[in-house]
């Protein structure tokens, strides 16, 4: 078994070191140990694509063990997209295969200016970098096929892809799932990072790791029966993501009235059908596909899929609500197929298909698409983005880019990043997550719609003020922590409700390590990182001001409520009396 | 001769009313009062473009009287390029006449819905509000004719253009001078805040006004007679302006190391002389224009120019030194013909032309236009840019726009709006200017190249860090005030070396309004009005972190004095120790 270990990899110099783990550092990991090295090695003030930002992957405290749903990989840095501190995490196999081969944290750092691209090569030996030409320009599909034949078939892959070469601001990174897929590091534009460094991949071979070592391992496994079981026992991770995806939530939000079709100007969308997780459901089963796929091994929920075409052929897997919303109803493509498309050439192209497809609906307001084309929406990732035309560096640059461009006022963004699938006039805690969350608009990181909506946690009204801070607040809390652990965010909808399975995850960690966390030690954990947070981005700028919905929530009643947003900034302000 | 009254004009209900000055306002005019009622109308947070924004024009204490340089008019609101309060000043011939008639503000308020634009008629019955189609999508030479005709020749023009309509960031808002040519309301996308209230044009006519009430007419001719003297008789404003117009500073600044070129990365130009002011005033004495020309009655600077093509037909007038240089330095376009011409189409479409030209040195280096392709610029100009297409539209939305979308770290911007000119990494003290002026980057907010190069008002080395922060504080104060009085910022030349011509400026306000004003008064007037802005900045969600650089100059040396940014954050911070 490895000792865990620093890596430092600078791309001005091409230097590769290993460092001893600080002992601050230790018991952190997944989103606590991101933000915790930006925070303390980042100048807030750097521009993001400069070459004092630096970028940072850590595996979770519990990625690598044969937990469920334990195999997340966060990534960090300062966000070219909102200007603050930037975490996002990802299943697939290399956070495993990192975590496997004793990498606590990988360090990129510096800013070449040769031109010159690299690749890095991680195994049991160690860490190589070297010069890189052949994957520069290609799609993430093709890229993982060149690394599976140059390493083999196994090696974990993560990657910067073509919108990520270019710099673009709705740029992610991406990372291969078992069957040699995409998955992203979605938000915050942190391909745009990996392009300025010119770092093309991490190739991430765990070969020959023997596994991870576990203080308590009768207690780790006696906890990690109870911890899937409770996976498995509750109604949402254990049956319904595995039937219908996350996209199950098209025809609940529909029904709440808080799906935003066409750019936000209403909450229910007439074709909601056309794209619903049944609809999906139904599609992927008559076509062969796969409705239940894991996106990394040992994951029991299950929520992604695989969406053939009417010809039986692989289109698209991991198709979120969040991207069949944004394409379905705010853009108004009512054709599942052609989402599917648009979200694999977006998958292929490593841009955030959040991002991307809020910009789709921005820019048909603004006249640059007509309404709900889906083949104008295809032909401008194909022709446009794809090759950095001008046009596609402007849709590339994001929802805020697209807005100011065409000099609108319904431009749905907090800290300059696109607000998702659900409509905050009409669910007000998740709009007070939009609003404050450290990350600029972003769901999960305090999904309030568990509580609202979903009856998961408890329930609070969604169209009432009441209660929607304390909640926002305790799931943020609770998320940066879970965030932390390496597990999927799907685990917090059974650990609202179940205390056992809450303390089953709190026997995992503790067998792990050998310590003894208490339930509020993982409160003050998520304190620790929303407090870490929120001072990088006080010092980079950012004011209470930042942690405002954008205008035109407040003076657009949105049907069928006829909902506007209604906090005041000294409520929404006190959402930081932690 | 009129009761100065306040207009308010709301295009939501397109209702027209008169107010009495407050008591308040009445000491006021120009900025000091464009900023006052931005400051106490407008909520700091709104979106510029959105129906709580407020587009305020101002005449300034002496404009409208026979004082020569007296001629300017301010307009002020948020500003969507910048995010923070705007005033921009103009000359041109509205301004004298909004001040015969009585106008102390009018007040721009409302945003229609319905789709119409609308013009508005002022006259010594009072003011109407007309819906407009006639000069829709018209540039604005066309516009001000189709003016000149409906009302008559004389008639004063305020015109949004055709980017205004658009609402781009870069528009501005134009004005006629007494040829009627073009002069514009420059900076900080105050064009796309008149485009956002539909309002296309304010056509003033001040037929029969009987002119402006003069408190003490004996001593306002006398310090009329003192003050045009002394204009005359100062090097930079009775020579050297009317001889080369501002662009005499090209070989200047090229000789000091400060010329900004190939998008800030050099500073000096090897081409210079293809278009410096020496060169322009050859050129256009060779082709029967006019070298020396007033942009408003009454200025005896007259630092514009007539600039022929080679048959010696009009091609443009108003040829400033700023979009020279961004034209022929910055973006390498070494043809004083091409920069006139693009100066034109930019007059005609109401655009800003030092952020779009310093864009263009940005687009450059992004691949969007090849390097020094005059030809290319001007296509972009009429092809893109004027059509709104969607390359049209990433480059009207400016400098700022245009480097995110490239993925660039070299973006020069400061509050998101483009820096002008002068290196402030050669010259000092106008980087103090750029970082902490209340308006963005913008050199006319606190001219230290006076002192730092011209050796107006004493020398302060401008490779040194020693005196610049007094030396830009002090001059940013005495701007705010100067562009309260209606006159020109030129007069800051003689102003600053003559204690006679000073108190002869004094003189005629206190003449015109029978008070008794000081110097210190004048001191008083300048640090309210940046207090003012400023802390309608802060309101609006802007910090010290605002008040800085782009980080590229701290650590990109520049030649041939291979200066950097070396000023720290408290150093830059002490500014604001008024």
């Amino acid at each position: 078994m490895e000792m865990d270990k620093i890596w430092r990899v600078n791309l001005s110099d091409l230097s590769v070191k290993s460092e001893p783990v600080p002992a601050a550092w230790a018991g952190l990991g997944g989103r606590a140990l991101t933000s915790t090295i930006v925070a303390a090695e980042v100048p807030p003030t750097c521009h993001p694509l400069g070459p004092n930002n630096k970028l940072v992957f850590c595996p979770g405290l519990l990625t690598g063990t044969v937990a469920a749903d334990s195999g997340r990989l966060s990534a960090g840095a300062k966000s070219p997209l909102t200007g603050g501190i930037k975490e996002s995490n990802v299943g697939g196999t290399a956070g495993q295969m990192l975590a496997k081969l004793g990498v606590k944290a990988l360090i990129i750092e510096g800013h070449p200016t040769d031109g010159k691209w690299h690749g890095l090569y991680l195994n049991q030996e160690g860490l190589r970098i070297e010069e890189e030409t052949e994957t520069l320009g290609k799609g993430n599909y093709e890229s993982v096929q060149i690394l599976n034949e140059r390493v083999n078939k196994r090696v974990g892959v993560v990657v910067c892809g073509p919108a990520g070469e270019m710099k673009m601001l709705t740029a992610n990174i991406s990372v291969k799932d078992p069957d040699s897929h995409i998955r992203s590091i979605g938000r915050g534009g942190l391909g745009a990072v990996m392009g300025s460094k010119k770092l093309k991949f991490i190739a991430v071979d765990a070969s020959g790791a023997t596994g991870m070592p576990i203080a308590d391992p009768e207690k780790f496994k006696a906890a990690g029966k109870a911890w899937a079981d409770a996976l498995m026992a509750h109604g949402v991770s254990g049956s319904a993501l595995k039937t219908y995806g996350t996209n199950i939530l098209i025809n609940i939000l529909n029904e709440a009235g808080g799906l935003p079709t066409h750019n936000f100007t209403a909450g229910q969308c007439k074709e909601h059908d056309a794209f619903s997780g049944e609809t999906m459901h139904d599609t992927i089963v008559k076509r062969g596909g796969n409705p239940s796929h894991a996106c990394h091994p040992g994951c029991v929920i299950q929520c992604s899929q695989i969406y053939n075409d009417a010809e039986g052929k692989y289109l698209a897997s991991g198709l979120e609500y969040e991207t069949v919303w944004a394409l379905g109803a705010d853009s108004g493509i009512a054709n599942l197929d052609q989402i599917a498309e648009a979200d694999h050439i977006m998958d292929d192209l490593g841009v955030d298909s959040i991002e991307t497809s809020v910009m789709f609906a921005v820019a048909m307001e603004g006249g640059a698409i007509p309404w709900g084309d889906g083949a104008e929406v295809l032909r401008v990732l194909k022709e446009e983005i794809a090759k950095g035309t001008p046009f596609g560096r402007l849709l590339g640059a994001g929802t805020e880019a697209v807005g100011k461009a065409y000099g609108l006022t319904r431009v749905p963004v907090v800290k300059h990043q696109a607000i998702p699938a659900y409509d905050p006039r009409s669910v007000k805690g998740i709009g007070i997550t939009y609003a404050t969350s450290t990350m600029g608009a972003d769901h999960t990181s305090g999904y309030t719609i568990a509580t609202n909506i979903l009856g998961v946690g408890g329930h609070v009204d969604p169209l009432k003020k009441d209660g929607q801070i304390d909640l926002s607040r305790n799931l943020q809390i609770a998320t940066a922590s879970v965030d932390s652990t390496g597990m999927c965010i799907f685990v917090a909808f059974p650990v609202l409700d179940s205390a056992e399975c809450f303390q089953s995850l709190l026997d995992l960690i503790n067998a792990r390590y050998g310590i003894a966390l208490t339930g509020d030690d993982v409160v003050g954990l998520g304190k620790y990182v929303l407090t870490t947070e929120h001072k990088f981005n006080l010092a980079a700028g950012m004011t209470n001001k930042d942690d405002r919905l954008p205008e035109f929530f407040e003076y657009e009643p949105v049907a069928p409520h006829n909902a506007v947003w209604d906090f005041t900034p000294e409520e929404i302000d006190s959402y930081w009396n932690f």
